[in-house]
């Protein structure tokens, strides 16, 4: 095999015939041998994300043994694990085996480290077939190597935490860091979070207030919710709605003190462009994390309205997310209940 | 039929028996009487979304007398104009004919407007069958009546231009103000226009310059575009590069003078997030106005390049839109130029 020139996307590592970024590739190329920036990472355990297990497990019945083969056959075939079905991967967590001379990254060989970015575009070898896995869950313990590229981003896995709950907080430390930039940007704003009783949504809810929230909206769909979210203290109103039904949504928001400078959609339902839209003031933002967003729906949709709000793709990334996330959850013994009633 | 309370989204006139809004409804009330905030339009013509009728031609095989006939259907069975394949609709110019007591869109008996909403929301009623459209383009002549609501936009249609250009500017003068208001948070930024040549790009390079942007780039699909967009004098640095390729996008950008503070993404094609991503600088701006965008593909895209980007969803409204943009094009004869060569 020739060697490529090296680029910090991972480009160099895409054996496909047309030029794609490796989260688009059909197949990575896997070699040990790292690019002068990359860094390779000895793999303890892969945590799949839970809509790929999901469907992995409705596809074979619950055979367990069928699970473990497919996720096996899907890395030794594509180089990455990405569910070819759902299109989506996961993250890894590994000790630092070889840091490359370029890599700017700041890892340190034997570092414990989380990957920050998706499976779907992280070169993998899996060793060990993974024998060590039960298949009943997204945890797969798991023997192999992995690479990570210039662009890439991992997190040390702090010694004061449980490694179950940071990895748990790294998972969705995107949405607090973005929300704590945008409230920061408004004066002692009103703030909705929809699904404020989740993960995401419980650390931007902590994150909006360290930001200066003057007002914090929680909305979350039944009383069950709503009780454990009041008991976290983390908003200053808790109210019931069904973020699909977007009158619904925007008569709880402006009863609970809204219309909100910004709304934060963490919940993982499609339907809530509308609602978030028309519960958020002239000139206020939406932040979109949810995966379950359409462009389409949130486009034509403040236009339909004649909104003028500002509304954002929820970025992944944003630099220093994982401290910030790792923080928002020690000084919140409110955050770190629902993180731990979670993990049950 | 009993009358329910009006609401400014225009949900009292909806007739399905969930709630939804009415660019979600199946089906619209369109009796004449007015709610005290609406507007009542006498239409002259539709202008059906140019996706929407290349979809009717394909399916008819060019049946001129079909296509019209499915239009009527369309909106008889609807009560308004929604394509349910393409789930598009188009715009309106009409004389406004009667404005209830508390409307606010400021009008008056007798203007001449185009609507700004989509018809995908707008009750509408077809008088004449639509006998004098021949069915041969998506300018269709059309007598009947139409209602705007509370929170529907409409642009009265200046007197200095030929009501075709005026009506072609409107249509996308979305682009332009969000592009403005982007450009103008940063300090003389970098711009780049994706689809400079189009409509909406062109008005967005023009936006980008009245805000403060010290260079330009526009980018272009193939030599011909090139030459008409230099012509047109509104870009700094005009390059050809195909935006699917994310590597070839980035470099292009970079060459001529980028990375960007701010991208404009105006091409209708899928699979530009990843280049429009790369070719934006740190804490820069991705502003996605095509229809195309894939949200996942912008979210995981940014997240796995770890890019510190803002992302925007197009937000086709933004107060003073259709003036900025009418003047944006009295102003610059190249962007005049270009839209008199596209209306052909």
């Amino acid at each position: 095999m020739t060697r490529r020139n090296g680029d910090p996307t991972g480009l160099h590592r895409v054996l496909d015939d047309a030029v794609v970024l490796p989260q688009a590739a059909e197949r990575l190329d896997t070699r040990r041998e790292l690019w002068p920036d990359e860094v390779r990472i000895r793999v303890e355990r892969l945590n799949l994300d839970a809509a790929s297990f999901r469907q992995l497990e409705r596809k074979h019945g619950g055979d367990r043994d069928a699970i473990r083969a497919e996720v096996v056959a899907i890395v030794a075939a594509r180089g990455k694990m990405q569910n070819p079905e759902t299109g989506s991967g996961g993250m890894l967590v590994g000790v630092v085996e070889e840091v490359g001379p370029d890599s700017p990254l700041g890892l340190t060989v034997g570092d414990r480290v989380t990957t920050l970015v998706s499976l779907t575009l992280t070169p993998l070898v899996i060793e060990d077939g993974l024998d060590d896995w039960d298949g009943r869950d997204e945890q797969v313990p798991c023997r192999g190597y992995a690479v990570l590229f210039g662009r890439s981003i991992a997190a040390v896995i702090p010694d004061d935490l449980p490694a179950e709950v940071s990895l748990s907080v790294m998972d969705v430390c995107g949405a607090p860091a973005l929300t704590h930039r945008v409230v920061s940007g408004y004066d002692r704003p009103t703030v909705a979070v929809i699904g404020g009783g989740g993960k995401s949504g419980s650390l931007s809810l902590a994150a909006a207030r360290r930001a200066g929230a003057r007002r914090l909206i929680g909305i979350v769909p039944h009383e069950e919710e709503a009780a454990r979210l009041r008991a976290a203290g983390l908003a200053d109103e808790v109210v019931v709605a069904d973020a699909r039904d977007p009158i619904a949504l925007r008569d709880a928001v402006e009863k609970a003190g809204g219309p909100a400078d910004v709304t934060v959609v963490c919940v993982d339902v499609p339907g809530c462009e509308g609602g978030a839209i028309l519960s958020t003031a002239d000139r206020g933002t939406v932040v979109f994390f949810s995966m379950a967003t359409s462009f389409s729906a949130a486009a034509l949709g403040a236009e339909g309205l004649a909104a003028d709000v500002t509304m954002l793709v929820g970025n992944g990334y944003v630099p220093g997310h994982a401290d910030l996330a790792l923080q928002l959850l020690r000084e919140h013994d409110g955050v770190r209940a629902l993180f731990e009633s979670r993990l049950g």
